[in-house]
């Protein structure tokens, strides 16, 4: 794993992948597999739609902390399997055999199989709408993925299927005007 | 363009694509380019990031309605268009040669040449967060699109560069009981 510029982070998140979110209770962490997320700031800050529902809500509000993992192709059926079983009575990392690494900021681990990961503070909660608002505070991406193939993220389509990441399409020259600096 | 239940319409933003809002502030329609988005709710309730910075704003809270429309990999350079002008002096539906189809429950129009669409009510606003909640209230699928190449959404990563849909990979046994009803 290797550093990222935070001010690059928001670019995991934008093209709405699948993502896991890990926690970390202070007694065992634990792993949700998302959807709903969204990126609401460059700084980076990003929503995600969650609630009592999730068995891993109550830690991440408790702590205030997270990472969100990003997965790739080759991890869908973990994915899917961290999706449908609850932390509540299962250990996600020795069922799914993902290896736990060490993050910077937060207590939460990184998934040493996923592509990158985001390290979280929560900064506020929409009771109303379910929706977590939380702080980028570190970033990290596997260096040793050379190619867009080994880079290919997961897209949910909410009804059972999954689409993979197909042809990248440049338009760095067009999109200029709307970058923010240094991206 | 053919109806799609509404209780399905959440599975269109949920693979996380690049939208356009399309906003009609009774004078005339506009277009914006957006990629900031999440699934809230099933039944369904989007997120949009947006503010006052966008021109399209304005109606969007003036009239309280907006339609959210799925363009696919042959509309990336419109996409890319209407992302880097702003409606406050430009018809987007003239410069980009778009086709304006009448929506059924709010005034702001379809885009004839997109995928599919969402109509939209504005049901609440985040100000501290500048996130724009919006219920469904109609869906509409383009039925003669009938391949998953015809289908192909886009993704932005947010650096100028765009990922088109890829392989489609089923799960819909596995994730059988976590799915709504009728899904």
């Amino acid at each position: 794993m290797r550093t990222r510029p935070l001010s690059k982070a928001y670019t995991l998140l934008e093209p709405g992948p699948v993502v896991l979110v890990i926690t970390h209770d202070g007694q065992q962490p634990n792993i949700m597999t998302l959807s709903w997320t969204m990126v609401v700031d460059y700084t980076p800050v990003f929503a995600l739609t969650t609630g009592p529902w999730n068995h891993s809500f109550a830690a991440l509000r408790k702590t205030g902390e997270s990472v969100i993992a990003i997965p790739t192709v080759d991890l869908l059926d973990k994915v899917v399997g961290i999706g449908t079983g609850s932390g509540a009575d299962t250990d996600k990392f020795e069922k799914f055999r993902l290896t736990p690494a060490k993050a910077s900021q937060v207590q939460a681990p990184l998934i040493q199989e996923c592509l990158a990961h985001i390290e979280c503070k929560l900064i506020d909660y929409s009771r109303k709408h379910g929706v977590v608002f939380l702080q980028g505070v570190a970033a990290w991406v596997d260096a040793t993925r050379k190619t867009d193939k080994e880079r290919r993220m997961l897209h949910a389509v909410g009804d059972g299927t999954f689409i993979a990441d197909g042809r990248k399409l440049d338009r760095r020259r067009a999109m200029r005007s709307k970058l923010p600096a240094g991206v």
